[in-house]
């Protein structure tokens, strides 16, 4: 961790007044906090080093299972939309037919559409808010997958990724300059909406996922904070919802997300719902299903006050072709749509689009490919469907049996993985670890992660990065490592954990 | 343009409470300006529905001069680093024997250096510094330019293009929760610069170029400009260089980089060093230095002053794909490099590059390929230099056609275009002008482009979204356009200009 000591002396003798020390720099940076990418994550690479180095440690490899990155873990991308991008990126493959011939003709067809709709070509900047051909394709099948009517282009933007889009969201709705803004964000969330919110001077209101029961959030918990946030004078103006949940996996109950727009209706909170893990659903029992189709159902309600809940509420939603069976994460690809938001906010978040000219044409063109797969019948797309039947089948025979690890362990529950790329279970500590924690000057789940990490390798985030309730530790796991692999590291955290548990039982 | 009153309306009857206002917005958005993208582009963009609706207007096409964006006005991107890159981009065509036989085996070598080097490919999020085997490529390209010693991958942050990495550096080096810090930026200056101010709540301090002697900048006019917001108080906190100009396409001389580096110095002002522009320069005489080496060189020398400037002054230098040669603006790749800056600015520099993961990794390939051409003597490299020598050459041709051409009309002066994509002429516009513009309500420079739009289809920058000194006018215009075209554009930029000056001529 950086401390002022270690950074209170200028770079050069002779400038002690010139040198930018951390008092001269933003405060609501230094003041943000992004777990995913931590201590553990810092401490992981130093172990790396050594590993490379050929240093003998109680384990062979580092095992990244602090963030959803399945290519870095072996999973391959789609053939179809890797194809598709490779002619555009060099289209001179185009004209000449040694290449094209090695391509199915789908593959082909695909990559001159997009050729010819954007003039000039990948090279050079697209309008602000995207291509415009990739935005009709979004539009086409937000339709299909929501059959509550057409979706306007005009009202989406494409992003480097749903990151980028949550932090323009933030940008243009928090008035930084009031520092009397809040937004509602689930506890536990995804670090983003807490890192954004201190860096945009805005408080941060955090309502709690009920754990015992998967999970879920009613309105009723939403309002609560709500209530509580306002008796504090603090201006909400937003609700961010992660579903299917990050780090939590839960898929909302369509009687939970009905409640919880009638509140947003009411109390004038603009509706982020980050939607990125909608095709990372695997259990039978529950569908995801978007806050758009939710919204413009209510809005064609015949109870009046659903109705008019679903015709008022202003919403933005994120989808991204970092997650799903895609997992495209480098190449930074998303989009955001508007719905009910007025034109004055359309035109502030253009105009901080264009500040930065536009998003990646790379990424664009992934969210086209993302929502348009290959045409039905081909020979792409017979390959999509086994390369997607294969990845989603993998997710989720890894996230049963990582469940089930997790659940024979003492001490550890962990809820029905129904969704995302996590497990989060909480673990109840022995009285020996938390006072060990204390003398290493940790809390006890930082403490807990790094002693996995020392003995295993497995690099997991500490629930507080996430936020839990005061008492509880949790971690973060992904389940993405292969599944030749997965035996192991469950083996490994097990005996890990199993001795953890006995050390610090005993040493009290 | 946006006001009020056309936005005042919430979007549905009876949230009139709720729904979000301009009011409720980040109200340092809401006042930020983005000239390169305003009035006269959204004009453009409807005539160009009209056109493609087949009415009839008095030009057959939209001319976008608008916008440093060559590939959109038909400059072909480098066959050698599209082909790498689309290799990368598909890696089965890297064990595909039929596909690899139809590319140049240093284009082989190439994709295969990239993707051994980046654990899970493009897909997988990267560092989020950027892919260490492109720093190391980065550091290389560094080294050999300036030949004063070696620079240091780890100094070194891969951007998704350089309008990313300098609002990072705002967003970390201004204290926003201040409200008292301030910035050095040119005038008149790439806008990009006074819209980050406006929208991270610090001062925008103005230091004017010469345009008499080429737009030149010597330290004491910095020196002038800091001592005028230091009698308002304001904490200046860094100075920003475009070098080459942009608008104004000037290649500062080293004598004056030397002074400016010694006020920066002496003032702790942090040197963001945009030379985003370096391949851009078209004279003999003038040859483009970094300041880096000027810096670097100063810490060397024998006079003490100037060593202790060299070594004491902090500096951030940005550099893009978008522009030289290359002009990949669409991929969004950039690097910023860090001299003299303390670990702590770093840290909080990654942190904030942490919080949205990493830049896309085609942009950062691309930064790979910008400064590691392909290797001397081979096929490729052949293909390199005819392009190359082919680009820089009409970009050539064209900036002497035009300096000449707008030389050449009355009312107009061009100073020298030595560097960058653009032209800043200065225009003296009759009483006639200055009243119609007026009475129309807008500023002269705003009326006089409108009017070239409308009678011309070329879509240029008034001055004003610039800045230039008080009662004169500018506009800024890219000679982008094909050279096929070049000569269609002068003609009817110059007819147009010489009816447009003696009907306010006479006017009056």
């Amino acid at each position: 961790m950086l401390t002022d000591t270690m950074f209170a002396c200028p770079a050069a003798a002779g400038a002690a007044d010139a040198a930018t020390t951390e008092a001269d720099l933003n405060q609501w940076l230094v003041g943000a906090e992004y777990a995913v990418r931590g201590e553990i994550l810092d401490r992981s690479e130093v172990l790396q080093k050594q590993l490379d180095a050929g240093e003998k440690l109680p384990f062979e490899k580092i095992v990244a299972c602090n963030i959803g990155n399945p290519q870095a873990l072996g999973q391959k991308p789609l053939s179809f939309n890797r194809q598709v991008l490779s002619l555009v990126t060099n289209p001179d493959m185009l004209t000449d037919s040694s290449f094209k011939e090695l391509y199915p003709p789908e593959v082909v067809e695909r990559a001159e559409k997009y050729t010819s709709n954007i003039g000039g070509g990948i090279g050079a900047y697209t309008n602000s808010q995207g291509l415009s051909v990739v935005r009709q394709e979004v539009a086409d099948f937000i339709e299909a997958r929501d059959g509550v009517g057409p979706a306007d282009p005009e009202s989406i933007f494409l992003t480097d990724g749903a990151s980028a889009g949550v932090r323009m969201v933030y940008t243009t709705m928090i008035d930084s300059s009031s520092g009397n803004d809040g937004l509602l964000v689930p506890i536990p969330q995804y670090p983003l909406y807490s890192a954004l919110a201190t860096l945009h001077n805005a408080h941060l209101v955090p309502y709690y996922l009920d754990e015992e029961h998967g999970w879920t959030l009613t309105g009723a918990e939403v309002e609560r904070a709500l209530a509580e946030a306002k008796t504090k004078g603090i201006k909400v103006r937003a609700l961010a919802i992660i579903n299917p949940g990050n780090p939590t996996g839960q898929c909302l109950e369509e009687k939970d997300m009905v409640d919880i727009v009638k509140v947003a209706a009411k109390e004038g909170l603009v509706l982020l719902a980050d939607e990125v893990y909608q095709e990372n659903v695997y259990v039978e029992d529950r569908n995801f299903i978007s806050f758009r189709k939710v919204v413009k159902t209510m809005a064609a309600s015949s109870d009046a006050a659903e109705a008019e809940a679903g015709k008022t509420v202003e919403m933005i939603s994120f989808h991204s072709v970092s997650k799903g069976f895609i997992g495209e994460c480098g190449i930074r690809g998303g989009y955001f749509e508007l719905y009910n938001i007025d034109p004055v906010v359309k035109a502030n978040l253009y105009k901080l689009a264009s500040i930065s000219l536009c998003s990646n044409t790379h990424g664009q063109l992934s969210v086209g490919l993302m929502v348009n797969p290959p045409p039905a019948g081909t020979k792409s797309d017979d390959m999509y469907q086994k390369e997607k039947a294969a990845t989603l089948g993998s997710l989720k025979r890894r996230a049963s049996k990582l469940e089930a690890a997790l659940n024979s362990l003492p001490g550890m529950s962990c809820q029905p993985l129904t969704g995302s790329m996590y497990a989060f279970p909480s673990i109840t500590l022995p009285a020996g670890a938390l006072a060990a924690a204390k003398e290493a000057g940790k809390t006890a789940d930082v403490f807990y992660a790094l002693q996995v990490l020392e003995n295993t390798g497995i690099v997991m985030v500490p629930g507080s990065g996430f936020g839990q309730k005061d008492g509880t530790w949790h971690f973060r796991t992904t389940f993405l490592p292969p599944e030749s692999e997965m035996d192991g590291v469950i083996e490994r955290l097990g005996a890990f954990h199993i001795g953890f548990m006995e050390k610090y039982s005993k040493e009290l």
